[in-house]
């Protein structure tokens, strides 16, 4: 470690001992954040502009500047850049090489700033860009089933509770429930994108800046919808992350729902859905396999995302202001979870709308296990029993339903009348699957002709979406 | 368990033995889901006008309904009910003391629902007023908050990054830090009230009901923006829980930083401010202790909130739909979550406000740390020294005064000018605290004109919230 | 409450104010820590045998607070005792009750010790003793496993992973991989036990204390194996219930795959084990429903417990030492993880060897799936063909079985022959459920003479715990 | 990507259409698996002699694959392996790249055995190296502790409880209850090795395989202590990474701990230790600041393990037996968590015993916080006075000197008689910080005494563990 350029680090004028390597090593954060460099370039751009403006650059200077930034965003995007962890970040590392490049006026680029708010600045950049290409998939995949669900709002799976048999639906209506919850999580990322997006630059270490900044300039070339009102809170505050964290693992808990439900589909025992070989993979041992690996990773990254989430809570809880080093720790789980989040909608945004169901296999699952029971009580309940006892009647009809092995709708009348003599002729309409499901034809109702209306809905949205 | 009666669950037609005493305690919520009481009662009552209209009840049948739980929650609100956990759940024990005082109607109440779609209304209703309650602490909160920033403008207090002295602040505007925050849970908390008034009603088991039900007509009494639009959806769906959880962590991610920096602020290695001693508390074997025990509790409440959130999220994972009974465990980390919030909110709403600054040892720390560096540096970029360069200068004369502990400010001018000959007799004024203060005066600066102007604009917002 | 009379909490020499009401209640844990009653009084009773052994107190004082000890331990126990939340925890309403009845006697008891060690030691008496409970629970379950997969050494499952059928499986062989589930939890609970049995008593607040006190007396008489090594740590250190909740996570885990794997079981999709009644309910709407609840809400339970494990970890992050009082939220999630767990293991101990297993289903199943292609492929490599070209001829069989809807034990010769000349009349022995179980007969395999083999080597261990 | 070669997965026997190129980068693991090579080589190995011995393999065939694994081995180790996604993991790489040098005997390999018994072998290998290699820095760390504590067993430093200052403790005291902690984590570090060195090879898929292995061989050649006993258990497990990050997040909690203290103590409001420059980094604004950045983000790393945890048992949760392709998730947070708790290790084995305590600025403190007034309680106990009446006069005394702003050594005489008669001249000697120290000279109490009985103590621990 005897040849040791102390001298890369930018702060070492108090210092009397260089780091030790290992401990440079440690503490850098180039190799993640350098992600952000484009973030961070567009900032000091703005950032530069802004102080040729106020009079603290001049316009020579501006100019070298902009020009030199341009020259390293385009040689980072080629993969040119001599990174180094010895100049710790992202931001030193553009920062020196800016100097190295055009000479003195890069050592002014950082007046009246600090990393401070700079790194706030370039995550809220990078985060807002991430929730529109987010967005961008979650409307896909939205309309992947939305017209799934229109071509599917006839055929019949069974409705399951407690993974019990419970009652006929749509297969389309079940489709929309999934629909249902992207919308939810779509307007998460909305509220958070719009929360985040406030502007810390300027705010410096944590008190302002003494230099005459002019923040409204910054703010509107940045694409902000506000400068942020509190210096101190914004070095401080890392909520965006947090929120946006935990706004992931909700929509990973939807997709890790819907994961489960395509494993059991296709699954032997079910045989509900064909899902194309080219999203399954196979075993090497069992010749004969065909696994549905896409939907198992997929439940499976819900536990990356929770724990990210976790990982952030713990990072910031109790932290006093205004920035401590931890706060390092914040950008591997976000990125991450960006990563995590854009993979499994793009994975689900191609793979949910190409399920075959399997309407045959579908519909005999939904005979076999006394799923209009409900009916029959509803249909006593119709000739004058109260619910409950229309309940216990029905109750008793299916305990010999299953001591027999047989359903309700093959019972003959005599059987069924042992029951209830509130039971006539027309006990037969509403002891069928289609029956079942169209008499739920109300706001939210499984009938396919709700269905139908839910599907224009959502096409009317996701059009006025576009 | 000879003597257990079987009959008084209310779906035992199907079953051929009564449920094992330990199995009855353990699947039993009613010891906690009763908290729901009133909620149910109203969604019961409004369920029961609506099949009324609907013609499936007649108006002595409702009126008969509406009159027996009136007195069923006035019976429960004097601690007069007879809770039964062989009666399952807050809703089973309503209707069967229903029935017991109305007779046959009672079992009419439960047409067209289910117990589904009737917990996913109560726990909505639930949340919606609990998040009214948060809020309104939330202003009052803000509110001190902002009087005390008002009082504490001109208050000089050492602003930490990495707990070490960087720059003076107001303390004010420490105080504006902490009520952003508020503000940012406070629209989080807005958010998730918006997305949850929703209306479950309707949806019965998974699939909707084929009784002619007007789900309009609940929506409007129970103050719900519109029914949902998917019964699947509507009883699998505990978003609400998720998200509310979530945005209570950040909340108390908040309150922990804020009681960090109160038990440094009360340590005598800081002595920055006191507490009253109502807020306090002493040891048992130590008798010169006076413990901040409030805020190391709130401290510790992030704990609490943060597994309630694991907890959640680790539930409703990979869970086909629609309800499966691991559901039940979604309400007691919610309950103790919205009870924790409040807790935390009122006990810093009284305290925080009540802090007393001491100004003489808080402004004597600020002198002590070097905290105007970045103003000298900022001087000599002025006299026009390239900011790199000019904190190289600074660091050299940090180091020289670590050495003799001399503080910047007490150095002579021979002494400064050894440093760069840019340095002039007005070095100064930059040197002392209030001048490095007045000088941040952008928005968002630690300017006390700033931080008054920050105050004028929170009042503002605050006197249309209220 | 003007009348609030301060001078019963004990501590109050210092102050000149009382403390608030609110906050009284807000940081008062008798509520749940007086669950410690019976240890906080045995650890009593310790100390004051050996501070008269060390003539800090006198026989009679010693005779006098035992006497007053064991008769207050007897009114907690009648439901008797006036908990005063005033008093704040149960250590200070049991020394003021014992002051009350015995006078000063009663005020020498706290000497030589604080809240601080004797909290820490109060709570490792009562998990010493849970983890007994525990253990006595995951025995008498293993048990149960044991007795079942004798009985069902020879019964065939299909065994799955991807919940894609694989290969047979002995029902029993699947029996003993949920106990060897329950050794490694039972070991792990041991491990945390032993580490847990050090004795903090004596280390006062933090530093011990310079009475001549006698900690090998005390650690004698309450059963630990040793006095700890340090007063600073005693005090501080929580690990026994982080390490015991991370155990009891896992053991969750385990008891939540199980949970998965019988609710699936029971589905009519699978249908292949039936659960007794008394463990199931019903559905409030629909009439047919028998639903697995008991596992459902263990399979729920999971989440309660790693919510806890988080708040734990939460909690004890970054607290600098000695006590603090966020320690005090460690006692809820620690009882609460007890009591879950112990709740766990007793219905599963109940209910899973009361299983009944439908034979026929099962092995129709295992039938369906092309489970024995693995034995194909083994055939052709005890026949010459290399294991990856082995693999690939069957897959191909496996291909046309799927196309033609036939298996593979369902082929004639000549088609096998199709895919690989290698295949004779032999190949139909390994076709064969019963074949392909009985060929794995190695240490773990799943051939039932195996299972009984291993259901030997487990009864033989049972015993030796006893 | 018409041209796609499907043929380079070794499962594609039944498949009709090549998979997706998303779907292989989103699936593939050999990105991070491939870290695994050594272990999956070293099984490979084991398991050619066995199948030689057991004439599954010829011994040219063995002797074959021998040596192309050794070449493969070197092959990576330099950096020239082509790793290839669409062989999806590190297992199918290196088996494909065999066959492709050695022809038709690395086709054989893969008899007798699948990748889910071969990924639960290779990682078992890893954790247990890493454990080692976890060990070995714990160890290095306690040595640094104890050389500490026996070179400041006199060093005075204020014990905190609540922030507060407490009393007096020795300076090595403190620095043995770190070594405590690590003393536990070192235990259960070994203990989850113990636990977790058992051979799952042999296993195959679930249900093992019907060549006549020996396992016994493999165990022996591998170093495990004995083979698995159940084959579906051994493919669906994954306690040992629970466990494993389970004891890392404890660990990390303990390092989090000694990290707060070293940022109090570093900052200017305490000023109690030195930290030598090179563990320390600046600041890109204000140039008087020497950050305790190490600290910071090993306090940070908690963050990042607990997450980790998080991750595993959400990913395990619920899942059937036996593997599923969600635990592919397994490995990134296991491999993170073992190089976070070794970095850490290594960075505060060097650091921590660099420290250099500020021995005025420790005393001082320890004098200003009335630290010796339990002292003054248990002189008034030894002279009569009940423990709880002393308490109370202390504390009215320590009011005063509060009011007054004076300790109690410097009050005179008659002012402290003026709150007990009890009190004579020889009260001084117990109100000095040394006297108090030297006073708690029981086992595990802060007197230097034993402080250095303790040093001796863990040195002889230490000898032992080398």
């Amino acid at each position: 470690m005897t040849d040791k350029d102390t001298s890369q680090q930018l702060w070492t004028g108090r210092f009397t001992e260089a780091t030790d390597q290992f401990v440079e090593a440690f503490t850098a954060s180039e190799h993640f954040d350098r992600r952000l460099y484009r973030q961070d370039i567009r900032g000091s751009m703005a950032h530069a502009r802004m102080l040729a403006d106020a009079g603290v650059l001049t316009e020579p200077e501006r100019d070298s500047i902009l020009a030199g930034l341009a020259e390293i965003e385009q040689e980072i995007a080629q993969g040119d850049f001599p990174w180094s962890p010895a100049l710790e970040d992202v931001h030193m590392n553009i920062e020196q090489r800016l100097t190295d490049r055009i000479g003195d006026a890069g050592k002014k680029l950082h007046t009246g700033r600090s990393r401070n708010d700079q790194i706030a600045t370039d995550v809220r950049l990078y985060l807002r860009e991430a929730i529109d290409a987010i967005t961008a998939e979650l409307l896909r995949f939205q309309r992947g089933l939305v017209e799934l669900a229109d071509r599917e709002a006839d055929t019949i799976i069974p409705g399951f509770t407690h993974l019990q048999v419970a009652q006929p639906l749509s297969f389309g209506h079940h489709m929309l429930a999934w629909y249902e919850m992207l919308v939810r999580d779509q307007e998460r990322m909305e509220d958070c994108q719009r929360r985040l997006n406030v502007m810390p630059l300027g705010s410096a270490a944590l008190a302002g800046t003494s230099y005459p900044i002019d923040r409204a300039m910054t703010c509107a070339e940045l694409g902000f919808d506000r400068p942020s009102d509190n210096s101190l809170d914004s070095v401080s505050d890392r909520d965006f992350a947090m929120e946006f964290t935990a706004a992931a693992a909700i929509l990973l808990t939807h997709t890790s729902r819907m994961a489960e439900e395509m494993i059991l589909w296709t699954s032997p025992m079910f045989d509900f859905v064909d899902l194309p070989d080219r999203f399954c993979t196979g075993s090497s041992i069992m010749p004969q396999k065909k696994n549905p690996d896409v939907a198992e990773i997929v439940r499976g990254k819900t536990a990356r995302v929770n724990g990210h989430l976790v990982g952030l809570l713990t990072l910031m809880k109790s932290q006093p202001l205004a920035y401590n080093r931890d706060n390092q720790e914040d950008k591997e789980p976000l990125f991450d979870t960006v990563d995590t989040v854009l993979d499994v909608l793009r994975a689900f945004a191609d793979m949910v709308p190409a399920m075959e169901p399997k309407r045959d296999n579908m519909f005999a699952a939904a005979k076999k296990g006394f799923s209009t029971a409900t009916d029959l009580a509803d249909y006593l309940v119709r000739k004058g029993v109260p619910f409950r006892d229309a309940h216990a009647i029905v109750g008793a009809a299916v305990r010999h339903g299953v001591e027999q092995g047989v359903d309700l709708a093959d019972m003959d009348l005599a059987t069924l009348q042992g029951f209830s003599d509130a039971i006539g002729e027309d006990v037969y309409e509403v002891l069928t699957l289609e029956g079942s499901l169209a008499a739920r034809d109300h706001i939210g109702g499984t009938a396919p002709a709700q269905v139908r209306t839910q599907v224009r809905k959502a096409r009317e949205r996701l059009e006025r979406d576009e």
